[in-house]
């Protein structure tokens, strides 16, 4: 596998090693009220309680402390990236660790609460337009401006290396699950944790230029040459889901489990929910659902209302 | 103390045993932000994981299992209560688990959430006004149409007991615990809390007929003969806040624990980040602040603002 992909499972270890003692062991809750719901057995990876609030800062923190220190040079002058946000605060808060400033260059559609946690992280932001065209074109001048490094939030081998830990973790927390559900943006995580869990699906890489608009702004952005052939060819199944359905199903998160996670980690729950998950067979019954992150932006919740759950599910696509 | 109080140690012990394979063993949390914030190191006890939602599944259960069975005709024919929700909530799913039916006794200014979950657990709610007086006229009524046995949220002894069972977890889960912060409306969860920790101060019951406006609507009470004595003798220090300072709590753990708790949760939080707390001694040092629910009604947030530490505290008192 290792010739195959960017990464291989012996990074995941080698990732686990490297950042373990700088991350929490994130608890795995579960909620009688939400297995009634689903129909099964959900175990929810609390992510929302990593440190900076997602669980970005396991792939921030590998790459920092696996890739800096072979650069020849030493120490390098700064850290780049771009990121809807919850990268770019745990890459700040692992430059940090080592000393290095970090530049953001971040969508000025992101969450306030995002820009105002990276700057109390103490990073310089930089602001692009929301397409990926204008994020590539303003992070490759900071990259010449600076002399810095950058670390992309979910093609950098190194950063899917240390998403796949979560897996590890889930594994040993909750060994007889049957599935692991995640939310995709870039497919960062979706790919380390594929590496590590290691299953079989085919099929080809559609590219998202322009990702629509949807409150989940954590996977408005596209699969890239990375991660792709990892998904293509150990992801089980992909589920899409509507709007209506993620502001369900963390709204329900929210109400019945008390855990603030953001629109982003509702997408794997929504998933679970919907329609098309009940094809999936009933001896998938021990689920994971990744709860990745819990910055929610409070001042924009103008979307909330009593959650009910979204009527006949017409507009799902597998 | 047995003569003294209208419980002793015992009663909670006994309650312990009563309830524990029916409850969570709720975890403590803590986090380095609001450590930083507080400067003093603080463990949350998050009842908002509990049954129900909140910490007042403790003393309905220990009243259901406990009152219930010694009444001379056997199962009675309904229990009663008036509760802003979280109590009513609790004692309607204890009610259930012995197949009686509830009653519930409701100031129609409740949080819909709470009405709506009354309701979801299967009980028939009344409504009375916002006063004191009104709930007892009412709840009265009720229990002799339904001849029904009355279970107050805060003043019956086998709830008071229930509730001390917090005490009991927190001391073996933070064994170096030097305090513990709590929300007080009746006075039930720290009557309990000081039975079982016994600490010491001396004062004179004031009552709060009309309780002021504020959103942590579960303290909107007033302290009751029952629970007095216990907290005059003790408890070792009262606190009160202002409306800005629960709103700020609120949001602290909110955005940075990214648990759901109600305002009236966040009331022990804004109790630690006052000034006035500051005058207590620094070798207290390790606080366990009790977040006793999370059951909010996301429809009505539109206090939430962006989160600012309120200014310089003018109107705090002890």
């Amino acid at each position: 596998m290792c010739a195959q992909y960017c990464i291989s499972f012996a990074d995941v270890e080698k990732a686990h090693i490297n950042i373990r003692d700088y991350i929490h062991l994130t608890p795995v809750l579960t909620s009688s009220i939400l297995n009634q719901v689903a129909g099964r057995n959900l175990f929810f990876k609390c992510e929302v309680f990593q440190k900076t609030g997602s669980f970005k800062i396991r792939g921030a923190l590998n790459a920092i402390r696996g890739l800096i220190p072979a650069t020849l040079e030493g120490k390098p002058k700064a850290v780049v990236t771009h990121s809807s946000g919850n990268h770019g605060q745990a890459l700040t808060y692992a430059a940090k660790l080592e000393g290095i400033p970090a530049y953001i260059v971040v969508p000025h559609t992101a969450p306030n609460c995002k820009k105002l946690a990276i700057q109390a992280y103490g990073a310089s932001i930089v602001y692009s337009e929301p397409s990926d065209e204008s994020r590539e074109k303003v992070t490759k001048r900071i990259l010449e401006e600076t002399e810095g490094i950058m670390v992309h939030p979910n093609q950098e081998p190194a950063v899917i290396a240390g998403q796949g830990t979560i897996a590890l973790e889930v594994l040993s927390q909750v060994p007889l699950v049957d599935a692991l559900v995640v939310p995709v943006g870039g497919g960062g995580m979706v790919a380390g944790i594929a590496i590590t869990v290691k299953s079989k699906l085919k099929g080809e890489l559609t590219p998202n230029p322009y990702p629509p608009e949807t409150i989940a702004d954590g996977v408005k952005s596209s699969i890239g040459l990375n991660t792709w052939p990892i998904i293509r060819d150990l992801v089980d199944d992909v589920f899409t889901v509507t709007e209506d359905e993620i502001k369900y199903a963390t709204q329900l998160v929210w109400e019945r489990m008390k855990l603030l996670i953001e629109p982003t980690a509702g997408v794997g729950v929504a998933a679970v929910l919907s329609r098309n998950f009940q094809a999936v067979s009933p001896e998938v019954k021990n689920i994971c659902i990744v709860l990745s992150g819990g910055n929610v932006d409070l001042t924009s919740l103008s979307w909330v209302k009593h959650a009910e759950r979204p009527a006949p599910y017409q507009s799902v696509s597998v």
